[in-house]
């Protein structure tokens, strides 16, 4: 939690902390400003003291919302920076940067740098200001191991407000999706059609889900998968836009929309068969969605997260698949990991793999995936059932955004004469 | 054009560039590749030679529609470089650029970098790599004069095309908005009435603008301004959410969406007046109209776009209005410059303000917005027509987007009864 960003500055041995970009579309930057329409701004915060939000001057009103100690850029004119910098924009930027530092009396140590950027830009600027305060050191951390992985892990209760609302986007998309395709009618060849008589894509179905998100207020940067038949069989196919959506066949369909503007994320996946299933995929679903409830029986407060994906292996491999705990990388059975930390980032800590560190724990105010699947690309055949889980501060694990669990959609109107 | 890097490189001293992270949201490597689902990806260029482009192994198909010489980032196995690096992953990072770049034969010169990415993972990266590569200079230029805003200057017939595409998705939402506002009832008070008779707010028209434009497979990552009184005035307002739409008052509609997933903009302004105009409305939009058509009947080939920039400010000043010409700065009259160029930036070369460098000409090739406005927020006023214009190989500039110039826009159903 945020609260815990001195904390884990003192345990990385860094004096301060300088966040660069855009409030949205940046999670740390999102994390300390709450978002919004701030842009190419700079936070600076030294260990146990109040952060300082430098901004553009017409986004004053933008800024304040962040209850941050905002001031403007023009407090040190770039027009006098640049003239001192003999019109060398990299160099008036690094002694911009020395003079914010200095006004707010950061002169020496260790500087953690973060946020997503231009890197020329930056990447010239630092070389100068490297050079401009050489007892200053820029620190740059992997993002995976970075103070903000860290911070982020656990979240508060307004963050998870802010997930929860997302869940309910998504599920409220979910349903519309399953709406519609219900309601359509189907060819004699099983294939479903639209109202004006054409067979209905995989593409289109992915334009109505873009539309409703954008409606209910979320954005999807990462795109959506939708994906029928043999794409279904591959955890990473997002789905043919051409294919036709057709009876009998497993339809993962795994979304992961964000607050427009960039923000919080919800990930959410279930796998229908329309119409009817085949018995080959209702056992594998049926396998799939007794796993996801074993795991749900059995969380427990702090611990491991991988412990879930052991779990999850060795249910799978006692049903006669394939899993990474016996098998490495296998490429049908149960070929994942478990789940992943979900907010700011569609993935982040905590991790489930087998290989994570033993410090991924399900620790009070985790928001964590939790998607067993399994995947047969040479059956045509994939299913992946998938809920986003809040650790309760009392332990107590939170579907954040229920959906029931059915495989068989039924159709509506059944097979169009001809 | 993207013929010009060889000359540019040479231009700038640079023997090889690198340019990082996805392919989308990221102009230098969506104007690379061309776009699409390729995230942490990395490109080598050397000067006079073909680029190579690495991708994550699961991402071989959408990396090959790039046409470029693709290079999985498995040929380097990341498990062993962390083995090599003591599980340093920032120091393994460093070693797979060391091998990437090996393996392309360049191991000494000057690599200019580019691209959007977090800055933390990549600079510890950078900073392991200067010590392994000690004869290889990774340079950082600011993004603003930087080898791709000069290639990305002029634009190829494909881009152009691209543009266009996005101008008729965008006058498309022009012309429903202006369809569904002129169909509202209108309450006594001469407020815009939504289908249940509750007044209609300008966050509803944007939610609207975002569902068509999502519909229509445009994203709208920078947001739109509708700006309707006071909000008018102000340029950079991009209008308040909980204002009500009413009659007689100036509205700013400026849309500038790009392609889905990220790539070209297309930029363009109306403003409207629902109903009627007041005549003091009426004679602003009549001389900004005026100053937009003398500047597209005076563009001329080569031509440095600051002449029209002066050629707006003397027209308006004639017409009694402040300029940027004689007054620093002005808070009302013609406030901004002309325009700006536009392709994967939304603001991009050339450069049309006074203080712009000679070399920002109407070059063959350049796609730029003619933009002249007038504001008066004291008066709860403004005013712009903006045009996205290509200025063709022959020379002749053209609108890529057609849309008429209407200011007041006639009501359909007048004022409702009661």
């Amino acid at each position: 939690m945020k609260s815990d960003l001195d904390a884990l500055m003192a345990s990385k041995n860094l004096d301060a902390i300088l966040v660069i970009g855009n409030a949205s579309h940046n999670p740390p930057m999102t994390y300390l400003t709450g978002g919004g329409h701030v842009s190419s701004a700079t936070l600076i915060k030294k260990r146990g003291e109040e952060a300082v939000l430098y901004h553009q001057d017409m986004e004053r009103d933008e800024a304040a919302k962040s209850g941050l100690r905002c001031i403007s850029y023009s407090t040190h004119p770039y027009q006098e920076l640049l003239k001192e910098a003999e019109n060398d924009a990299a160099l008036a930027s690094a002694l911009r940067y020395q003079r914010m530092f200095s006004a707010y009396g950061l002169t020496a140590g260790q500087v953690g740098v973060y946020g997503f950027t231009e890197i020329g830009s930056t990447l010239a600027a630092f070389d100068h200001l490297r050079r401009l305060m050489p007892d200053l050191a820029l620190v740059g951390e992997t993002r995976d191991n970075s103070l903000f992985m860290y911070a982020m892990e656990t979240k508060d209760e307004a963050e998870v407000a802010r997930i929860r609302a997302m869940g309910r986007i998504t599920t409220t998309v979910v349903g519309r999706v399953a709406e519609y395709l219900t309601s359509c009618e189907v060819r004699a060849d099983e294939v479903l059609l639209k109202e004006d008589g054409s067979p209905l894509t995989i593409g289109e179905v992915k334009g109505r889900i873009n539309q409703w998100l954008a409606e209910l207020g979320a954005e999807n940067p990462e795109g959506t998968i939708f994906a029928i038949g043999r794409d279904a069989g591959v955890p990473h196919s997002s789905g043919t836009a051409s294919d036709l959506l057709r009876l009998g066949q497993t339809i993962v369909f795994d979304i992961y929309p964000c607050e427009a503007g960039g923000g919080y994320f919800y990930d959410f996946t279930r796998t229908w068969s329309l119409g009817y299933a085949t018995p080959e995929a209702q056992k594998l679903y049926d396998q799939v969605q007794a796993v996801h409830e074993k795991v749900m029986e059995n969380l427990d407060l702090n611990a491991p997260f991988k412990d879930y994906q052991r779990l999850a292996c060795e249910a799978f491999e006692q049903d006669g698949h394939k899993s990474p705990l016996n098998t490495p990388a296998p490429t049908e059975g149960y070929v994942h990991s478990l789940g992943h930390g979900l907010g700011l980032n569609v993935h982040e800590r905590p991790w489930s793999g087998l290989s994570a560190t033993d410090d991924n724990l399900l620790r009070p105010g985790v928001v964590m995936t939790v998607e067993p699947g399994l995947y047969y690309p040479e059956k045509n055949m994939g299913v992946r059932i998938e809920d986003s889980v809040w650790v309760r501060p009392d332990g107590r694990p939170e579907i954040l955004a229920e959906y029931p669990y059915d495989f068989v959609l039924k159709m509506k109107k059944w097979k169009k004469e001809g």
